[in-house]
């Protein structure tokens, strides 16, 4: 069994989300419990979706608290910090926020992709691929949608660095290594096939094309 | 049984948010069609995602009409008024109509929280704390966190006098009672705690913290 | 069986509301990968949300990849035209376009919400029409609607030249067909009457009536 692993790993995808949520939530004008919520949405609202759509009822994050838990935490702690921030002002690099930013947000997009990719395989077997890959896009991305949803802006993954591609991508490694008996390592490299390459996009400044209007 | 009993609370809920989902309609650009669909979403939406996540398939929204005719209904006196106060400008006091809605729009909080609770204690029982109150909140403020989202404003739960928050107090007070075996007493109480909470909280500002940027 | 005929009406729908979706991604700030989104969810969210509610799990937009592949090449159409002609700027006809947008647009709504009527009566039978009819205007309006909450637009079904009314009205009308055992042409029947209303709604100028504030 290898769900003690996956655990661990949902809990770290998690953090990085709930982070990332907390902090589009201190950006608008939300209040604590919205950037709690904004926290809990990111991180939560992709395995939710993931879950109805496989047809786990009820979806994990609603019957296990400890992801809300973890997400909240997580989220409080932005909170906390962006308000000692706010008091005591320190010249704080900006830059090193945004590319800590970033990683986190990689991290969640690679585990939350490959952990949506065996949801799919652990109920529906490895024969429809295209159910498979589509299951850990939805997991990866499916909680910053909603989050871009909620606060209005056009979401991150309709423009920014071949994000959903990434997912795509370390999707299909995943669901090939496991077809190839590799379960067990699919999950590490799949992961780390999506920050990879999220990270050398937003460092090359890799964007697909655009059209100006 | 007390299913009559629930489904009377159900449809004072229904015309509360119905009219608080119209009102927000009337705001934006919305035609009637946009008026009714807003005031029916905001009345049904949280149901809708409720049976979504527990099980409860196809929703009840979809299969009984009563809940979309009486939001339809309601949605249509709120255009209708608002049509003959547009050609016959009265001294109506906003300050009343804002306070009506603030409580409309409380009780279907109250109302809808304690009906999501019992709806998941009636499938999964009382062991599972968590879902229990999850499904309460997911009730109580889904149909005005799609609405928000239709329109494209932060959703009020983000910002607003413990909206959530309250939601979550109510839906701990109705587990607990049912938890005793006080589950006829639940609902009424439940939903008291609730529009209580909320209604205080406005008339003392009470808002929870927030970091300007 | 009618599936083959059925897949085939599927697919012009999803290659009518595929073109819809993609360009007004193109209007947004997106890149080619949001503008193929935008023409996935658009012309694939009605039915996956309907599947949802009716308990087809998981939903078929999902497990068969002929929608959201037919969905992609078509809106990579779109953006390659698009891109060809910021290059060299002709004199294309704009009047034409929108033209041609709205009549793509109305089949697509024409041809899922038919497909919306038959899935439920397919699972359920005639007997509830009210799912039935919510299934086809939940099927028709959807994906649009979720293409709007993305881009932060106010949903165009809640403006629009009695964009619901008339798929309400063309699914009332393929039930009825239905239930006089005339399924087989109750499709063509349905479809046609929506893009019938709308292409009249939209050269008429009927509009529901709205109330300036």
């Amino acid at each position: 069994m290898m769900t003690d692993y996956t655990l661990i790993f949902e809990l770290i995808g998690t953090v990085a989300f709930a982070i990332s949520g907390a902090s589009v939530g201190l950006r608008s004008r939300s209040d604590l419990f919205g950037v709690l919520a904004l926290g809990i949405v990111t991180a939560t609202g992709g395995g939710v979706i993931r879950d109805l759509v496989l047809g786990v009822i009820p979806p994990s994050g609603f019957t296990d608290p400890i992801y809300v838990i973890t997400a909240a935490v997580s989220s409080a702690i932005v909170f906390a910090v962006a308000y000692l921030k706010s008091r005591h002002p320190s010249n704080l690099n900006v830059e090193n926020w945004k590319q800590l930013l970033l990683v986190m947000d990689s991290i969640g997009l690679g585990i939350f992709t490959v952990v949506g990719v065996h949801s799919a395989i652990s109920k529906y077997g490895t024969g429809n691929g295209f159910l498979c890959v589509f299951s850990g896009l939805v997991t990866g991305v499916g909680g910053g949608l909603l989050r871009d949803m909620m606060v209005d802006r056009l979401p991150d993954i309709f423009r920014k660095h071949v994000y959903a591609v990434a997912s795509i991508i370390g999707a299909e490694v995943c669901l090939i290594l496991c077809r190839l008996n590799l379960a067990s390592f699919s999950i590490a490299a799949g992961a780390a096939v999506i920050v990879v390459v999220r990270v050398l996009a937003a460092h090359f400044q890799w964007n697909l094309p655009r059209i100006e209007q």
